[in-house]
């Protein structure tokens, strides 16, 4: 049997921790004057006695966690965290269903931004600012796990980020709360900076603070229906591509830069691949939107990098209906969905290093076509790629298609049709936000779906925010195996 | 610089092989008295002159070829077989564009079975034989391929069934081309089985032959725009659905069995799972349209067996318009699309092995995760297999999924719609034939598409014939470089 105490524990601290969270929207609708304060504070409430009760009885002696019960900590506390953190939004005046409510906890704290309520522009600001603060949570927390859990865990090839400095004891931020503790500090200067710039462009204080925290987590809520086609501004557009990419890149390596190390980004060929794939599919797009669509190329270098940006990111911010762009535009939006940004990131999806391995691997395998007895060591960041490192992402890759695959089977076999149910389960699985076509596309949302629809989705964006086999693990018979 | 003198020699042999070939439509039609006769016999000639001219300006000493020469000689030679077999039918009545002969031609020679032709009940019956000849040939020489070359050149964990015979040489069969003229007598005699099966079962002597040559290549192609439900009669289905299991079994397992080990075919694990997948896929159907659309128990089995029979082996008949059985038909049929059947048959697709070794690695992968220090061995038929093999397979998995990306994109960006784009593509690359959808379903035919899409689809079945890497290499700049 797997003692479950310690991860009881960790659950009820960070249930306890989401009570707190949940004071701040309570605050908001009570400045506001708007009566759904009393949720938050009654959901607050319940997630603090729940958290602290789970947390006392499962007090056990230390911290030091097996292979399996990190496993299960992780898939379970990001369960727990969406199970309460929907309490406000399903008990709100919104008339959400527990499902609905489920879903968009889950949207927001995988940072995906899916969404199921149709009148934000009404919507009370607490359940607003709830849900970019589910993001913006989410956003970091997924950082600290990329940083100091998944490496550990060997997740999908992520081993190939394990701290060198926990080889080198005299280093100067050498243990992992620490790190945590300084990159947190950098996501909120980051977010500030990009609060105070969204504010400087012309949005009020409370649509600044929100969309910074929905920027640099690259989760995409917004507090308008037309997401940031609301504000319908060339320099917000323009601050938003710039903080999309600011949260595609890896958190660490600011830490580092912060320490002085001024070149650490520049150097991480991931952050070299993400920029050049970046700026190479805007400049196609550019061109396709000026060429093809006839639109004047200012506004299209504006629409292009932003909607494109927005997708690659799985931001899913939209200022434009880009998936009736012409025939490029479904195709595109498609893949660039599954690329996602840098590991250490806010971002989700196959990510650059593992298409930089996987790309590494198949030109060896075509090399040793030729040359049988040759070797090819594969190389990644000016380092060769050792087999077990190949072997997890090719298996990354295997089980992400496989993953997509089987979820949009299940969606279509809910009914939806084929463009809906693709892009849906691209959608979720990269925690990109909204799919394409009439119904999830940019000028949709999810409300319409069936309730297994919405459940498969919240599965889907669960597993591609945790790196797919941590989840998937959990359902092989010899996890449970004594 | 390549020597292409002996790749030359043996594409000249092989188009005066093909000249021969032609010489049989060509009698048909002269019998019939339909004056396309011409057409075949002036073709015949200059297909002969061609490869005779390359042969005998090509005779160099030896046979022996570098990986080099193989991979640029498997290519150059379905290509150059396939430019050829087009010209009877650019020159027939049937007033297509060489792109259209092109794409045809290439849809028999790799056993894919999409068609432009839009009259085939009034087409002359020399072009209705010579499309089943083309699908013959190209299933043979598949086989053929299969056993003797794919494994040498250890394309995508082909490698697994490399011959054992080829190392003790007292065998029976110990030379390859030995082994390859008993598979095509194996072949000859199923075929001539399944062509008095049909007339028995009511066909014309000529319809038996024809479906016979393209039921065991599970090629598709027919002699009647509606398939083989043109005849409509459930013997007819029975026997077809038969055939084309019997042409995704590995063939070698045919002559084992003929040299009297008659548990060959039960023991080999592609061939089990092949059968049980098929079963547990047609009961699936079965229960799907009796209890969901209300289609009664017999015929369900009957057009349920024979639909995804013809699916899943990439033959492509179809007798029922299966993408518009409900929201289970549309998934369904794109993802069976993809699998195919046995290494060393006619069919194509990812096939069954591949399937076993990624679920092998994939289960190797998830046991890693929990025990980092413990070895786990995949294993394929009662056998460990080779970390090289693993890493093979898990690349061709990588290639496959981004050959369809790539060509579903390059559909999509010609002005496709999704589910045209997509369902073709992997038609395509599986060498199945139909798609789904309006445009290019069991309903429709290729011939509205544009040119650009023929061309792209015929590089993808020949993309998918020859395993992908046989044909990407050759894309690549080390195999070009001195």
């Amino acid at each position: 049997m797997i003692d479950l105490r310690p991860i009881f524990l960790v659950i009820g601290t960070l249930l306890a921790t989401l009570a707190f969270g949940m004071c701040v929207p309570a605050a908001a609708d009570a400045i506001a004057g708007h009566p759904n304060w009393q949720v938050f504070a009654v959901s607050a409430g319940v997630t603090m006695f729940v958290g602290v009760a789970m947390a006392l009885t499962c007090r056990a002696g230390g911290f030091r966690f097996t292979a399996r019960q990190a496993f299960l900590l992780t898939t379970l506390s990001w369960v727990a965290l969406t199970a309460f953190a929907a309490l406000p939004l399903a008990f709100s005046n919104l008339d959400l269903s527990y499902t609905d409510a489920f879903f968009e906890a889950m949207s927001g704290i995988t940072t995906t931004g899916a969404t199921v309520i149709t009148n934000l522009d009404s919507t009370a600001p607490g359940i607003l600012l709830w849900r970019a603060i589910l993001q913006w949570l989410g956003g970091i927390g997924i950082i600290v796990m990329a940083i100091a859990v998944m490496p550990i865990l060997r997740v999908g090839g992520m081993q190939l980020f394990r701290m060198e400095s926990s080889d080198q004891s005299e280093k100067a931020l050498p243990r992992a709360a620490q790190i945590a503790a300084a990159i947190g500090t950098i996501y909120l200067v980051l977010t500030g900076l990009w609060a105070a710039a969204y504010w400087f462009a012309g949005m009020t204080g409370f649509e600044a603070v929100a969309h910074a925290m929905t920027t640099i987590a690259t989760g995409g809520f917004s507090t308008s229906d037309a997401s940031l086609g609301h504000f319908d501004s060339a320099l917000i557009d323009g601050i938003a591509t710039a903080g999309m990419i600011v949260g595609a890149l890896p958190f660490i390596l600011y830490l580092k830069t912060a320490q002085g190390d001024l070149t650490a980004l520049g150097r991480e060929s991931q952050v070299q691949w993400f920029l050049i794939g970046a700026v190479g599919l805007v400049a196609v797009g550019v061109g396709w939107l000026w060429s093809v669509n006839g639109v004047e190329p200012l506004a299209a270098l504006r629409y292009a990098s932003f909607n494109l940006v927005s997708i690659l990111t799985g931001t899913g911010y939209a200022t434009a209906a880009f998936d009736t762009w012409g025939s490029f535009a479904m195709p595109t939006f498609l893949i660039i969905m599954l690329i996602g940004g840098c590991a250490g990131s806010t971002t989700c999806g196959i990510k650059i290093f593992r298409l930089q391995v996987l790309y590494s691997a198949a030109r060896a395998q075509l090399h040793h076509l030729l040359h049988p007895s040759g070797v090819f060591i594969p190389y990644y960041n000016r380092r060769p790629i050792s087999d077990e490192v190949i072997v997890s992402v090719l298996s990354f890759f295997f089980f992400f298609v496989v993953s997509l695959a089987g979820l949009a089977f299940g969606l279509g076999m809910l009914g939806l049709d084929l463009v809906t149910a693709l892009s849906g389960a691209a959608s979720a699985l990269s925690n990109v936000g909204p799919g394409l076509g009439p119904v999830i596309g940019p000028a949709g949302t999810y409300a319409t779906l069936p309730d297994e629809a919405k459940w498969l989705l919240s599965f889907g964006m669960l597993l591609g925010r945790l790196e797919l086999l941590t989840v998937l693990i959990l359902f092989t018979y010899s996890f449970w195996r004594n």
